[in-house]
C-alpha cells in the first residue's frame, strides 16, 4: 500500500532506465558534436540571483520564474530564482569572468531549466536546452552564425528524427528595414507578434490583425508580400530587391543573410550533411532579443509540432550587466520535449534498449566459481563491457528472467566452465548462442 | 564598467572552461565505472513534493531544505521544493516504478543536490553526488554491500587522488548490539553522537562525553574498548568475541561484516586494486538511517578532510512511502567537494587541459583556401577529434595567441598547403611540429 502520492510533479520528466538510456545516449551524441565543432563546455550554478534572471526576463517567462526561498521570508523578497534559459547565465558567467575567457568565446551548455508553465501534454517545467553560443569581444565575424547553425544541425542528424528537417533562416535586419522604410517602427512589437503567430492561423486572419493596427492597405500588402519571400538565395534576392527598399538596415540584412545562407551552404556540402535550408521570412523569433540572424528548425513530416531547434544572433549578449560590447550568436535544442515528441513517434526504441552488456550467473556454491566469475567480469569491465554478476539465492529460472530484464547477453558459469576455461555466451533478444572472445 | 553583481551564488562552484573540462572528465570516469559494474542510470527531477522530502528529512537538514514557489503565495504552504539528497528521490521513484523495475535494483544517480548550508570554505549549497544503489525487494544478498563498496572504491581509482585511501567499514548491529546487550538502548543516538564525534576531538573528551551520559564508568570502559576495535578481519574477530556479548544483534553484526569483508577482500584481490581495508568500530554514520553494514573512505595523507565516499545498507528504503519491504544499500561520492579539495592539493591540473584539440588559422581569402581547411576540419571531426576553424579578420599573432589558450595543436593553411595537401601540426604545449597523419 502507497502512503504517499509518489508520483512525480506534474512538468516533470521521469524515465524507466531503459528510456533514460536511450535519453542519455541522444544527449551525449550531441555534446559529442558540440564539443567536435569546437564549443567549451561549461556549467552554470541553477540558482542564480532574482535581479539576474529578472533584468532580461519579460512578460510570460517572468511569471513563470520559480523563486527559492530557504527560510519563512516572503517570496516578495525572495532573492534567488531557478534559471529559466542558458542565455541569462551565460551573459552574467561572460561577464564576471570576462579577462580569464579567450575570445571569440564558442561555449555549450547542456543542462535543466525551469519554467512554472501551466502544464499540458508535452509541455514541461523542468527540462534540456542543449545550447551553443559564440560570443565576441566587441566585434563577432558572420561565419560563427553559419557554424551555429551547421553544428546545431550536425547534432539534430544525431537524433531518431522522423524524415528529414528544414532549416529557416532569416535575418531581423530585413524586417527591422522594412518597417523603417514604412514608418512602422512603433509597430514593431505587434507586427512582430502577427508574423510570428501566422503560420497558426488562417491566412486571411493574419491580413485581418494587420489591418486592425490601421497601418495603411498598401503597407499591409507589403508587409504580407515580404511574409511569403522563402526560397534559396538565388529566388529570394531578387524578390527582396524588388520591394524596392533602400535604407542601410534593409541592405546590410541582404548582405547578412546572404553571406550567412552562402557560407552555410558550403559548409552543408563539405559535411556531406543531408538537410534542407531556405531562407523565409516568416521567421521572426517572436520577442526575443535577436538583432540579425534569425532561424527555426521543423521537421518536414511534422511541421504541426513547430520548431525543435533555433536561435539567432543578438547585438549584445550582456548589456544589462556591463558597458563592453559583446556580440554573440547561439541556438538551442529542447531536448527533454524533443524526446517526449520522438517517444510519441515510435522512433525511441527501448524494446532492445538494455543497459547491462553482460550478466553472469554462477551455478553451484563453491568459491573456484565465483572467482571465475569474478575474473570473467573483471575483464569484460577492463574490455570497457559493462559486466555484473547476479547473485543471491534465487531459482535459476528467476534469475535468467531477471537478466533478461536488465541485460543484452548472459554467460552461466558452473563447474563446466570453470574447467574448461572456456564461455558459452547467449544473446538474449535473438537466443542465439556463440563463444566469448575477448580482445 | 559592470552593473550587476555578477558573482555567482555564494556557496555555489562555478569552474572556468578548462577546470569544466577536468571536472567532467573525472565524473565521467566515475559514472563509466557505476554502469560497467552494471547500475542503470537514472534521473529524478530536481524538484519534489515538499511532503515527499521531509517525509525523511530530520534535523538540520530539514532546515536546510530551498522551498520552490511559483507565486506570491506564502513559503509556508510552498509545496514543492529542491532535493537534498539522491535517496528519497529513489525511494520515490522504487515506490511509483515498483513493477515495471526488475529487482534487485542497481541504480546509479549522478546530478546536483540543493542544501541551504551556511556557506563557507569547501561547502556547497549545490553540489553533484556520485551514488550507487541496490535495492531489493523482500531481500537483498550481502554480496551487494561489498559491490556497492568496490564500485565506489574502483571509481575513486580513476580520481587524482593524492596518494591512498582507506575504507572503513562497520556494521550498526554490533554497536546496536552492544547497546542491547548493556540495556543502553534508550540512550542510542546520544551514544552514536559521541562515537561518531570521537576523532574530532581528544580521546578524554569523548569519555567525558560518555561518563556525562552516566551510565556507569563500567559501561564507558565496555564503549571505549569496543570503539578501539579496529583492523584487518583476523585482527577484529578475536577481539569483538571477547567482548563476551551473547546477543542475537550482535551475532549477527559479526557474521554479516565478515561476509562483506571477506567478500570485498576477494572483489579487491580479483580486480588487482589497491586501497587499503579496514573493520573500524568507530565508524557509525552519525543518526543516517543504516541498519547494517555502514562505510567511510578516508584518505591516508589527508585525514583532515574527512570522508570523501561513504554509505552502508538500511533496512527499508520507502518505509515512509509504502508497506513493501525494500531493503538497500548504498553510497555516494560527493563530487564537488572532492574537486574542490583536490584543485586546493594542487592534484588538478588544468594548464595544459585545452578543450579543443586543433585550430586551424586560414592565410588568405581565396576560397579554395576555406575549403581546404573545412575539408580538414570535417576530416578531423570525423576521426573523432575535436577541431575548429579561427574565423574572422585578426592578425597573423592574435589568431595564434588565441588558439594556444584554447587548443592543443594549430594547423595553418594558406596556398603552400593546399598545393600540397599536406598539413604541419604544432603542438601548442611542446611546440614540437610534425606532419599530421588521419586514419
Amino acid at each position: 500500500m502507497k502512503k504517499f502520492n509518489t508520483r512525480a510533479l506534474s512538468g516533470m520528466q521521469e524515465l524507466l532506465p531503459e528510456l533514460q538510456t536511450e535519453f542519455d545516449r541522444l544527449k551525449s551524441n550531441i555534446l559529442t558534436v558540440f564539443r567536435q565543432h569546437g564549443f567549451l563546455h561549461i556549467e552554470t550554478p541553477t540558482i542564480e540571483r532574482s535581479e539576474v534572471l529578472l533584468a532580461k526576463a519579460g512578460g510570460e517567462t517572468g511569471k513563470q520564474i520559480y523563486k527559492v526561498v530557504k527560510t519563512a521570508e516572503s517570496v516578495d523578497e525572495a532573492d534567488q530564482a531557478l534559471r529559466f534559459d542558458h542565455t541569462v547565465p551565460l551573459a552574467r558567467y561572460t561577464v564576471e569572468h570576462l579577462n580569464e575567457l579567450a575570445f571569440p568565446f564558442k561555449v555549450t551548455q547542456v543542462a535543466r531549466n525551469f519554467r512554472g508553465e501551466r502544464p499540458q501534454r508535452g509541455r514541461f517545467r523542468e527540462f534540456y536546452q542543449c545550447d551553443v553560443d559564440v560570443v565576441g569581444r566587441n566585434n563577432l565575424p558572420l561565419e560563427y552564425d553559419a557554424e551555429v547553425i551547421m553544428t546545431l544541425a550536425e547534432a539534430l542528424l544525431t537524433l531518431p528524427l522522423p524524415g528529414k528537417f528544414r532549416v529557416r533562416v532569416s535575418n531581423r535586419k530585413l524586417l527591422g528595414g522594412l518597417l523603417e522604410a514604412l514608418n512602422l517602427e512603433q509597430k514593431a512589437d505587434e507586427i512582430f507578434g502577427i508574423i510570428d503567430h501566422a503560420e497558426k492561423v488562417a491566412p486571411e486572419k493574419t491580413v485581418q490583425a494587420l489591418e486592425e493596427l490601421k497601418i495603411g492597405s498598401e503597407n499591409v500588402v507589403k508587409i504580407t508580400t515580404f511574409m511569403e519571400i522563402c526560397g534559396d538565395l538565388v529566388e529570394i534576392k531578387p524578390k527582396l530587391q524588388d520591394l524596392g527598399l533602400e535604407n542601410a538596415k534593409f541592405r546590410a540584412g541582404i548582405e547578412e543573410i546572404t553571406k550567412v545562407l552562402y557560407f552555410l551552404q558550403h559548409l552543408r556540402e563539405v559535411a556531406g550533411a543531408e538537410f534542407e535550408l531556405v531562407a523565409d521570412m516568416k521567421i521572426v523569433r517572436g520577442l526575443d532579443y535577436y538583432t540579425g540572424t534569425v532561424f527555426e528548425t521543423v521537421l518536414l513530416e511534422h511541421p504541426e509540432i513547430g520548431s525543435i531547434c533555433s536561435g539567432g544572433r543578438y547585438e549584445n549578449l550582456a548589456s544589462n550587466y556591463t558597458d563592453q560590447s559583446l556580440p554573440g550568436v547561439g541556438g538551442s535544442i529542447g531536448l527533454t520535449r524533443l524526446f517526449y515528441i520522438l517517444q510519441n513517434f515510435g522512433s525511441v526504441a527501448t524494446e532492445n534498449v538494455k543497459p547491462v552488456e553482460y550478466a553472469i550467473v554462477l551455478v553451484g556454491e563453491e568459491e573456484r566459481i565465483s572467482t571465475t566469475g569474478l575474473e570473467l567480469v573483471e575483464k569484460l569491465r577492463k574490455n570497457r563491457h559493462s559486466a555484473e554478476i547476479i547473485w543471491g539465492e534465487k531459482k535459476m529460472g528467476d534469475k535468467i528472467k531477471y537478466t533478461a530484464q536488465i541485460a543484452q547477453k548472459l554467460i552461466v558459469i558452473g563447474e563446466n566452465e570453470v574447467a574448461a576455461q572456456n564461455y558459452q555466451v547467449k544473446d538474449l533478444a535473438s537466443g542465439e548462442k556463440s563463444e566469448l572472445i575477448l580482445g
